[in-house]
């Protein structure tokens, strides 16, 4: 199949080389969710023509499948509920945000956070120990990100004697129904900035957050393709942990 | 006179070397105000000790006296009422903020601002053409720096063919008599980052805003002295251009 059709057909971009290399090897696809398979907005959004089948039919193959998103506006039990009434087949354990990353990480070196972040999202924090912080997170807080909010937050930094600040992912606005949105990364430099510090990045494009998934799925980088709509954060993330990527040619896409 | 003396008399720090062929040469005096001749905070703030009896001196000596400052958050007529009602001998035409600054280069490049300032320097820019905006002026807006309001102002930037953002200072906070406040830097990297691009700073440091206060006293940088609390808007700043810069041990300093 000449490339120019299959680019039409698939609305795909190949951001690299070796792709026949690739088919043989793969064994698993990981899928960005926003601008993949939905586009954002009122209510739950509206889901992709052909992205519902899609889904289908790679779980009816033998490649394994997972769902990796820097949503952070709800829980994940909230997102998921979200994608099954959009008409998805996910679960729960196929999904992999960062806010249950975080908390991992959080419970790994007993830090306690200062919460800087989308109501929707405080739930998934409910269990961990907020007290007396020795962190900060900041995530998609959208609406939250009040001057006295983002000064609580830098407040609680620059009063510790070694300030660490995770932001959960890293974008720099994204695109919803009514406009562009700023997203989590531009507050994320407003802190590093405030602070003079460097935010540690939990979600994509972070490796750590892309081996978790291959872990999940026990396969090697090579073995695996991540698809997005993002070239820096889903495309350039997958490339440098030796995954494949491919960019698709909705959501961000310009 | 040994150091360590003047050091505790004149609460300065000497940021350079050369002083004694600086003070030969000497001709002028610029001071910042905030955190030098008073401190901010609910009213009008108070008054540094020593400060208004300073400033009396230094007019009846033979130094040509300017104040720079990167006040944003009232115009400089309102900005200079509050410095006589505290008892300085000030007047409008010796005080230089970067809004002034701001509106003769709008007018010198022909360019119309979308504004995210302080309430309190809106009418400053009364006469100043703000229809179908073309750049953005970014001040140290404080509450007004509201998710929406920024996001406002990233959709400007993002829309325009040849995106302009000027930031009325850089600085990354300040302290007020309630704590520790976010400054105009920090929304300003905020909206670097968003739209991945560089903003021209007007006031401190600008070599051009030092420069147009050299002018109006029509002296040589070797010939004046800048005197603030911020090490590097200030002394920093001031030495880059040629000038001599001291620290004080009053404002932020720590």
């Amino acid at each position: 199949m000449p490339y120019g059709s299959r680019r039409r057909s698939a609305h795909i971009v190949m951001a690299d080389t070796g792709w026949p290399g690739c088919v043989r090897s793969l064994k698993g696809v990981i899928l960005d969710l926003c601008g993949v398979l939905y586009d954002s907005g009122e209510g739950d959004g509206v889901a992709i023509p052909g992205a519902i089948e899609a889904v289908k039919r790679l779980k009816e193959s033998d490649l394994q499948l997972r769902f990796c998103t820097n949503e952070t506006q709800a829980t994940r039990k909230n997102f998921v509920a979200k994608l099954q009434r959009l008409g998805f087949d996910i679960s729960v354990s196929e999904v992999f945000p960062p806010a249950p990353a975080a908390i991992a990480v959080l419970k790994q070196r007993g830090l306690r956070p200062h919460l800087l972040v989308h109501d929707g999202l405080l739930p998934e924090f409910d269990a961990v120990d907020k007290t007396n912080p020795n962190c900060v997170i900041v995530g998609d807080a959208a609406e939250n990100f009040s001057y006295q909010n983002l000064n609580e937050a830098f407040r609680v930094l620059i009063g510790l004697e070694r300030p660490v600040l995770f932001s959960l992912g890293q974008g720099r606005y994204y695109k919803e129904t009514d406009g562009l949105k700023l997203d989590v990364g531009v507050y994320m430099k407003a802190l590093e900035y405030a602070c003079d510090l460097k935010a540690e990045v939990i979600g994509k494009p972070s490796p750590t957050f892309f081996q978790s998934v291959l872990n999940d799925m026990g396969l090697k980088p090579n073995e695996a393709l991540m698809i997005g709509d993002d070239l820096v954060n889903d495309v350039g993330g997958a490339q440098y942990c030796g995954m494949k990527g491919v960019q698709v040619r909705t959501g961000k896409y310009r």
